[in-house]
């Protein structure tokens, strides 16, 4: 159901993780949750009566992220039958685990470009003549955008992911630069571990995932409903102190400029 | 006055901007704050009397973090006589303006130094045993440290800033990987704007603070007390989910990884 | 005219400025150059009759890159009618100057990734079999990317050119991982200022490109022969001792993380 | 013996490592080589003594760079007595293995600071103006300064390691952005492996050194002759093309930002 007395919180990749945790949290803040997700209407509509249920107000939509004009028609008709989006979270990621150079198609790569990349753009070429037209009478916009390691180093196996996280990062910081002074706050954020998301790194992992959080001990992945704490702060943070870059990892994680510290024969060089 | 039943939040640099705005917001969030800087002790009694106006509690001492052993009884005293430190804020600067390398006297490069590197080293010393040893229980402590793009990179004629600052990012980043999986939360906040900061700021610029401040426009210098907020969110993030670096600028201004718009005549290289 | 005992060094990207100047230099340290552009086969003749004038060896070919088969068709070809190629260069740029979002179209952003992004990955894909092949018989490659400021940080109105070079920089990262144990030597060049290259910043600036040239003063702009010393100094280290990462820039010139001293009010915060 | 008519390479830290590899490449080159370490004459004299037997010029002394005023007067007596130095090299490293913060007393930290940072701003300081003076008339000095992982993260043990290089790391910035555009070129090398020097590396390991190089196998420890070659390329680039960054590593070893492969559960997050 829809208020159209409250501000818009549109999520793109809205799986039971971060981005329906997000959703979650700005609608228990006041928000209208928009949510959108490539598959699993019913996984969709779980989330949605979890948000009413709990008092809060959301919608959802299927939406296929890797098709032209989707983004986009999925943002006009939310501006003009839902409400003003006040803030938007790209939540969409390309990872595909650990693929050799000979074994990541072309296909794939570009693949992993659309979504991690391009969907970005696209995102913010619909939405900010909106959020800039608004920010004008002092209404703030917000644009976060999950993102992870891969944005600040390419790991061995990553060719795709790192490619197109490497280029969301590069954009963020091009968003944010046409984008800050105009009064649109562009947060990008780099998850250093692993979430306790089992509509991503569950379905990767399948029936190891129960056992790979065993592994990482108490409070050892990532709690989505933390993580959307830290993005409903960013998104209101005063505009004299914005922040565009934050990361977040478990406190028993190595963080990813850290050696594994049993992997340190000698003292760093 | 101090009350023994709050946990204690320790500011190291309590002027009336980031230290005296972070103090007045842990206060209000139910901590007890211990303040100290240098001089200025009417100053520094000022603050603590409007902590105490508007309900908190909160106590502060005089300080030269230059002297050995002043930071070390400090921490002792305030852990033997007002109760454990649950939250610490290192937040001394050691930034004297541009000056060529011809004009930074050797004893000035050491002194900052000792402010910028050294009392950080000190000041965890000090503290992380007692916080080591009560994260084993549950009771998590955090290290919040006020950092400054010259962390992160060294502009002309900050020979002494900037040195200090990058060794003390760089100490931030080891006093995490040794104890964040202890329990003791570290976070590097590169605070990449100018600050309305009157003791530290207003004290360098003099007569064209006020000037200044009006040429950044309105929301244009860094608000301390949002600055604060940003703090608070930090030192209460579940251990799942935490932040060990994080910037924060007004919306104006140029971020120190952007050209001046100004300055660029082609397109980037 | 080829001559099939010389090593071969392969570059994408061949006008008068970087590619040329490299391709020359290779030729004369005695490896036979194959150089590809997309168009003006006449400026590309020159270049090949310039190299073979100084008792060189090259050839040429006109190429698109941004097509399908292209990249790979002219790699099997050079391998197997030319030779072994021992370095290729990487040498394609996708700089369009400053636009500002609404002024990108998406297909010009998809055009910056397939030059930016995707034809390294091809270039990679077609030329590291049979590189690694070769480098198990202790003959090693290199494989040099020119890259650019923007793969480090996104400046206003370089959203196309950021995201892709932010690509192309964590690509060569993941690239590196994976074959530097095998004997593949990736470096990514940072060229961090203006290049006296008549064919690409020459074309951009067009009439203002001799004004230009000479604000900057002497030596104020890459000598692409310069450059091409330090590519054949990379291309030459032994594996003992490999460069994965090198930012060049003229002396005059403020690095990208500083500020422009005109900049600076106050010192660095 | 000393050349008057040579020009003078400088090194601050010359074992027969790297500081003893690269005097050997600069007097093959035509320097005279100046070298300076803080102990063990008769190792020092066998440096100088090769470097005369292969037919170049080089001269030594024992010099304490913990202490005031000693590498100043080195500087004059050196710049009086034998030349005007083109190169100098600062080679002192501030390694002493992995310690906790517990067992980083405060005298060695300070000791880290002054070898890993200060030294580097008390050699610049007394060099400078020289260099300054001599680039006005086009003979550009070069200062090259070995650094370490350690200047770009700070690991697990590395307290005083750390912050010592990440204010090496900002410092050299500072000095390349005053300087620069005065002529003098500042190189920053970031040493991203073990160096197979018998006076540093070696000592340190001790009986394990030679059991620590054949683990790494075949060109898996930094030959430092090929370093010194790549310091020679650096300190010869035209001035329109100079390297203020330049990473190096033993094929084989995994670069400071990427995992280990062996801890690599699932892809990057």
């Amino acid at each position: 159901m829809t208020d159209r007395r409250k501000p818009v919180f549109l999520v793109l990749g809205a799986g039971a993780g971060i981005g329906g945790s997000a959703a979650a949290r700005f609608a228990a803040g006041g928000y209208h949750a928009v949510l959108a997700r490539r598959s699993d209407g019913e996984g969709l509509a779980r989330i949605v009566r979890q948000i009413e249920a709990a008092g809060g107000s959301a919608s959802g939509a299927l939406l296929d992220a890797a098709q032209d004009g989707t983004i986009e028609d999925w943002v006009e008709r939310t501006e003009r039958d839902i409400g003003p989006v006040r803030t938007a979270l790209y939540n969409l990621g390309a990872q595909i685990g650990n693929r050799s150079l000979d074994d990541t198609p072309h296909r794939r790569f570009e693949l992993g470009w659309r979504l991690g990349t391009y969907g970005v753009f696209r995102l913010a070429h619909a939405l900010f003549p909106h959020m800039v037209s608004r920010a004008r009478t002092g209404d703030h916009g917000t644009f976060l955008v999950t993102s992870s390691t891969a944005a600040v180093r390419g790991n061995a196996g990553q060719h795709s992911h790192a490619a197109a996280m490497g280029g969301r990062r590069m954009l963020c910081q091009t968003l944010n630069a046409e984008f800050a002074p105009q009064g649109v706050h562009v947060a990008h954020v780099v998850v250093d571990g692993a979430v306790n998301a089992p509509d991503t790194l569950g379905k990767l992992l399948g029936d190891r995932f129960e056992e790979f959080k065993h592994a990482k001990g108490r409070d050892g992945v990532i709690d989505p409903a933390a993580l959307a704490d830290t993005y409903w702060h960013l998104a209101h943070q005063p505009r004299s102190c914005w922040t565009h870059e934050i990361d977040v990892r478990p406190f028993t994680d190595v963080p990813w400029w850290n050696d594994n510290p049993a992997s340190q024969g000698v003292g760093d060089t």
